[in-house]
C-alpha cells in the first residue's frame, strides 16, 4: 500500500510511540508486508530467522524486534512486537469503512458496463467499461476492474487474505490493505473468490478465463490467457505464468511458480514450482508421462507379488 | 435453443452478409453446437478434422470455411469465420437483457413458491410450486425449475458455459444460448453452481440431491434420485444416469457416461466412462476392490525392496 | 432441539394419532435425532439393526416400528413408519417461516457490529458484539453468532443437513431443526457454508479460523484455534479437536474424530479417525514420513521392473 502523501520516520514511529533510530524526517511512502517491498517502504520483522532478509530487502524502515545498528539508508523502529504495530498501522492507514448502500457513491464506474441487482461494489472500486456484473457478486473496497470483464454471480473480489500469525492463545490476525486487481478481458464464473493483497496486488492477468468455485489467494499473480477449470485452487504468493491451463480441482501451494504454458491434469497437487512447456499430472505432481507410467507399473503390481 | 418463428435460410445468410448452398426459403428452426443438433438446426463447423461429423450430423444448415457441394437435404453457409459468425447469430436471437430488480417481472413463480429476501430471478424464468428459493440465490434468464424444488443460498443457476476457443492472440467466447432445468423434487445445497447449456439443456433430473459447493458443467445431464456429496464438480457434456451416487470432492471429466446405479467414493477421478451398478475409488479411478488390493499391496512395497 | 414448553407423551402421540406405551404425562422436553440425545428426548429409529441403540441410549421416548415391551423409566410411540412421523413434529415444532426483509426484526444484533448491504439474517438469529458481516453473507433462522465474528461474503450458516432417507422410489428429506453455532473470535472466509444440526448444533469453536469454499457438515463440532486452508470439506457427525491444521482441499468423511493438533497435508482424504499430534498425507491418509517413503518407493519402480 502506497501513502498518500507520504509520511516522515517521526511522524509513524509516533502514531505507535516507538523509539527509532534514523532522521525523524526520513520519508515513508509505503507500508509493506515483505513479499512485496519496494525503496520508501515501511516493513516489519519479527523473527531472527528473517532478520537479515528484511535488513537486506528493498524496504528503508524497518520495525524490528532487537536493537540493532541502523543500516546505512535505513530507519529502524524498535517494538517489543512489531507484528502487533505493522497491523495497528494499517488499520489507521486502511481503516475498515462501511458501506451505506448495495454501489458506494465512491465507487467509479465505466460507460456500457451493467451491474445486475444484488450485486456490491464497495468503497473507492473502480470498474472499467462494457463489463457484465452479474447478480449477486461482492466486490470488496479498493477492488480494480478492467474493462469487458465478466464476474459471474456469487464472486467475491478482494476479501481478505488468509493470513495468522500463531500467538501461544490465539491466531492473530494480519489486516489486509492490499488490492484484488482483475484485468481486461478477463472471465470468472460463479462463485469464485479472489482474496485481496496483504499489502500489495492479487492480479487475475488479461484474457485469463476462470471457470466456477475457484479460489486465487493473497498475492498470487495470475498471467495473462491463462485457463482455470472449475474448482481449482491456488494458495498466496504464487506465480502462474502467461497461457498455464489447470484442470478441475488442481490444487497449488503457496510460495511457488508455474512456469509459462504449463498444463496440469485434473486434482492434481502442486507443492513445488514447475516449468513451462510441459503437462502434469497427479498429487503430488509428476510430469504426466512419468506419472501415467508409474499407474502402468501399480497395475503389474499384483503379478509382481504373486511371482515372488 | 429453438428459433421461434423459424427463419429462412436466405434470412440468416443475409445477417452475417455470407453466401450459401441451397434455396433461399430453407427453414432454420433452431441455432445449436454439434453436440446437440437436431433436423432443422443450424451448426458451425470450422475444422477439417469435424467437417465430416458436422455434415452427417442431424443438423441441416451447415456454417463452414470450405467450399464443397452441398449435400442432399441440406444447406450451407460459407464463412470465413464459422465461430464468430455462429457466436454473432447466438448474440441476435438471445442478447443479454439487463434487470430490473431482483426478481424480473417476466419471471414466472408458481403458487406456494417462497423466495426468499436477496435472490435473484432472470427474466423468462420459470418456477414451479412449492418451491423454496432461500436468500441470495441467483437464477440466470431462461432457467426453468420445476416442482418442490428447493435451492439453498449462494446457489447459481444458469451462469455461461465455460467454453471459449483458442485464438493466436486470446480465448474467444462461446455465447451460450442454453438453459439450466431444474426438475420437480430436486434440493440443491448451498453456493451450487448449474451452468447452462451452450445451446441445450443442463438438466437435473427429478428427485436428484445435491449437497453444498457442487459444480455442474454445461449440457451435463444428471438422472433422477441421484445423491451427490459436497465439492463434487462434473464438467460440461457428462451425462450420469439415474441413481448414481458420488461421494465428496470426486471430479468428472466432459463427455462421458457414468452408469446407473454406479457409486463413486470420496475424492476419486473419472476421466473415462464407467459402468453402472459398481463401486469405484481413485484418482483415475478403478473399481474400489481391486484399488482396495493395490493400496494394500503398497503397503508391502517396503518390505519387497528390503527383500531384494 | 428443546421444546419450550415441554409436552407430554400423549399430546406427541396425539399429534401423529399414535398408540404409545406409558403414562399420558411422561414428559418430553426436546427432539432430537439418535446422534445427540438427552434424557427427556424423544427420537426414533425404524431398523432393527439400531433398535437396541435406540433403547439404550439417552433418549426417554421412541417413536419405533416394532410392538415391543416398554423399557424402565421409556416410553414408546408405535408406528408404521418412524421417519415420517419423526419429520412431521419436527415441522410442527420448527416450521419454515419465510422473512419478509433481509434483516429479520426478530434477529438480536450485538453493539458496534456491521452487516454490508446484500446481508440476509434470518428469524431468531442471535449475532454477538462488534463482529463484521460481509456483503451477501446468508445466515439462516436460529443461527448463533458470537463476539468479535467475521463472516466474509458469500457464506451461508445454517442451510440445511444433507441427510435423506433411501425410500424405493425417492430421497427422504430429514427436516433438520438444530442450529449452526459460530463461537467469539471466529473467521470464516468468503463463499464457505457451515450447515445447521440435523437436530444438535454444528459448532466452530472459538477463535477457530476458516479460509475460503470451505464445507462443514451438519453436527460436525470444530475444535477451538483450528486452521482449514481453502476448499476443505468436511462431512457431517465429524469432531475436531483444538488446534488442528487442514491444508487446502482436504476432505474429512463422517462420523470420526481428529485428534488435537494433528496436520493435515493438502488433498489429503481422511476416512477413519486419526490421533492427535502428528502431520498426515495421501488419500486415504497415512503418517506424512510414511506416505513420503512410499512415494519415494513408488520412484523405485521403474527400476526394480527392470531388474526383474
Amino acid at each position: 500500500m502506497q501513502l498518500n502523501p507520504s509520511k516522515t520516520l517521526g511522524q509513524i514511529a509516533g502514531m505507535i510511540d516507538a523509539r527509532f533510530a534514523g532522521s525523524p524526517d526520513f520519508v515513508i511512502s509505503g507500508i509493506n508486508e515483505i513479499h512485496k517491498v519496494e525503496p520508501g517502504d515501511l516493513t516489519f520483522v519479527d523473527h531472527p530467522k528473517y532478520y537479515d532478509k528484511a535488513l537486506d530487502s528493498k524496504a528503508t524502515t524497518i520495525i524490528i524486534n532487537k536493537e540493532i545498528e541502523c543500516p546505512e539508508g535505513k530507519a529502524l523502529i524498535f517494538s517489543d512486537d512489531p507484528f502487533r504495530d505493522y497491523v495497528y498501522l494499517t488499520k489507521q492507514f486502511r481503516p475498515f469503512e462501511p458501506s451505506a448502500g448495495m454501489i458506494s457513491p465512491m465507487a467509479i464506474i465505466g460507460e456500457g458496463t451493467v451491474i445486475q441487482p444484488g450485486t456490491f461494489v464497495g468503497n473507492h472500486v473502480t470498474i472499467g467499461k462494457n463489463c457484465i456484473i452479474h447478480a449477486n457478486v461482492s466486490i470488496y473496497d479498493h477492488s480494480v476492474i478492467g474493462d469487458n470483464v465478466i464476474l459471474h454471480s456469487g464472486t467475491v473480489i478482494g476479501a481478505d487474505a488468509f493470513y495468522f500469525k500463531r500467538r501461544p492463545e490465539f491466531w492473530d490476525k494480519m489486516e489486509s490493505c492490499g488490492r484484488a486487481i482483475i484485468e481486461d478481458d478477463v472471465e470468472i464464473g460463479a462463485c469464485c473468490t479472489i482474496d485481496k493483497g496483504v499489502s500489495g496486488d492479487t492480479i487475475i492477468g488479461k484474457g485469463t478465463k476462470l471457470d466456477n468455485h475457484i479460489q486465487i489467494g493473497h498475492d498470487t499473480v495470475i498471467g495473462k490467457n491463462c485457463l482455470f477449470a472449475s474448482q481449482v485452487g491456488v494458495a498466496g504468493c504464487v506465480i502462474v505464468e502467461d497461457d498455464v491451463i489447470l484442470w478441475g480441482q488442481v490444487g497449488v501451494q503457496k510460495d511457488l511458480t508455474i512456469g509459462k504454458g504449463a498444463v496440469v491434469l485434473g486434482q492434481s497437487g502442486i507443492a513445488k514450482s514447475i516449468a513451462g512447456g510441459k503437462t502434469y499430472f497427479g498429487s503430488p505432481v509428476l510430469e504426466a508421462k512419468e506419472k501415467m507410467r508409474e499407474l502402468a507399473l501399480l497395475k503389474r503390481l499384483p503379478n509382481l507379488f504373486e511371482n515372488l
